[in-house]
């Protein structure tokens, strides 16, 4: 006779996901969570369903020895931004985890980091994978969003404005420092900094107010130059951006030269801030939108007709780093 | 000025997933498919959203030197098993995908695999990640099902019978030669048990059918002596199993003795049959079900009230192996 007990690897599931369980209880659109072959999700009636995956791989996305709670939080904070740049609400999502071995206290980090920040955005986490391997985390993000509303890349128009929310190249300059690759005696700004690469805020209540009135938006991940790039291709017109107008922390600008401290902001990645198109005469809209969720939200080019990217630095051409972060370059 | 093309890899999921935006635009329910922050789908007014995620890794659950083709095939596979064990008709998919290097002989073939599966499902693949790393496969699984009539594994109800379709086994089979470790001069069993294993062949279709019939349903991934410990678990129910009724392949028989054959039966996994909970009384329309598919449905025992396994060999008791696949025992 074979006990019917629930099998290891259920177990480690249940044991460190298990609030997810309660949080999906409390979602009355999760008809079957956890626990069966797939979940049983109900979209809202004239919604469309938003889908996105993202993975993060140790070395690549994240030092090895960091923080198992930061990583958990990561993993699902470049998931909810994307569902942020969509202006979708995020409902549910689905973890696949890669770990070399059953580590207690690194899963009762990790998990405490994911479910943490998908508590704080009413995030059911309603199916799962854990498998034997080399740690890679995969969450896949399901949300919805008002059918015909969703903001997408390709929507821009020429003339629209182009604008960011929050500040740039803080994430850069947060690895740069947990990496020990900078040093500072500002304690506070490091602090600051490095909160700012491992626990990054994904723009979703800022996404959502920003629908309706923002013609484009996409989400920072990659850094601004690669990102700028694909947002004027996918509308099929030409970016001018001032780089004497992106908006730098004080704390980034205290711990390096200001040429640095756009470098990172260019091309460092990692800031999941949203970048936004949209009509000048509705940029105060935009503006006031993101001021009522405590973001800055600044004006640092526009679109025009033809291709490709002009910056600019002070009224003078510009040469910035050519791409943003590419796994395969 | 930067160069507005796409990103390396970008082209990269471009050139070797492009068919996939063919597909994609033949479902009218893909708003927007692969090139956005995330996917916008349409679920089916009346309709839940059934979602599932199953992980590959390399070394784990396919031998390093195998054929990307059958790689990309069990990826989609496994995650279309899932759909079919709750009778949900499989819609979207999208892919993270961590590989080493952008090989391209290798993503030709691996694409190939999944693609093709998708096709022949009708699925399309809407969305995905790909990062430099260990190779290690994600695939996430969307589909629907008409609310109210997902199959689950805890449905089943005391003197409810057990069913499997097809035949169990011969993944095992398959495996262990396609490993080496196991050689036999009948080839075409050979072939035919490699096939098994390499290409899987979910049973949506079946699962479809068998919403209203059946009372409770799960997929064999793990092997049936694990499995169906966790539909009895999950129903609250013991199950009572005839090992000598398992449904075995001429192909398996030819190459194994019979207690090798129940042996991979029972716990080698990787077969993707569905278990099925049914009454007695409709036990004959699943099996007509089964046919108008050209597929097995064998009655193997049956559900009391208790719990556990209890497993029987000709009338007398029987040890089964003690749990299918665990990742981490």
């Amino acid at each position: 006779m074979t006990d019917a007990e629930p099998l290891g690897e259920f177990e480690l599931i249940e044991r460190y996901f298990s609030r997810s369980k309660s949080a999906a209880g409390n979602r009355t659109d999760v008809i079957l969570g956890i626990g069966d072959d797939a979940a049983l999700l109900r979209v809202p009636a004239g919604a469309d369903l938003v889908a996105a995956v993202d993975t993060l791989v140790a070395g690549r996305h994240f030092i090895a020895d960091c923080d198992a709670r930061s990583i958990g939080h990561r993993a699902l904070a470049v998931n909810l931004s994307d569902m942020a740049a969509m202006g979708a609400t995020p409902a549910w999502a689905t973890l696949a985890l890669t770990l070399p071995s059953a580590d207690g206290a690194w899963l009762e980090r990790f998990s405490a980091g994911l479910l943490d920040l998908a508590d704080t955005h009413g995030v059911a986490l309603v199916g799962g994978d854990t498998t034997a391997g080399p740690l890679t985390i995969s969450v896949q993000i399901l949300g919805h969003v008002a059918q015909g509303t969703a903001l997408r890349r390709g929507g821009a128009r020429a003339g629209d404005w182009l604008a960011v929310t929050g500040t740039l190249g803080d994430a850069g300059a947060g690895l740069a420092l947990a990496a020990g690759r900078l040093h500072t005696a500002h304690y506070t700004s490091a602090a600051e900094l490095v909160a700012r690469y491992e626990y990054p805020s994904p723009r979703v209540e800022f996404g959502r107010a920003a629908r309706g009135i923002a013609s484009a938006a996409m989400d920072l991940s990659d850094g601004l130059a690669g990102d700028v790039a694909k947002l004027a291709f996918a509308s099929g017109l030409a970016a001018h951006v001032a780089v004497d107008r992106l908006p730098l922390s004080r704390a980034l600008e205290s711990v390096v030269p200001e040429d640095q401290a756009r470098e990172w902001a260019l091309a460092a990645g990692d800031d999941y801030e949203l970048l936004i198109a949209v009509a000048p005469h509705r940029f105060a809209e935009l503006a006031a939108a993101a001021q009522r969720v405590n973001l800055m939200c600044t004006a640092i080019g526009e679109l025009r007709p033809g291709n490709g990217v002009q910056w600019t630095l002070d009224g003078r051409s510009f040469t910035a780093p050519a791409h943003g972060y590419d796994h395969f370059r």
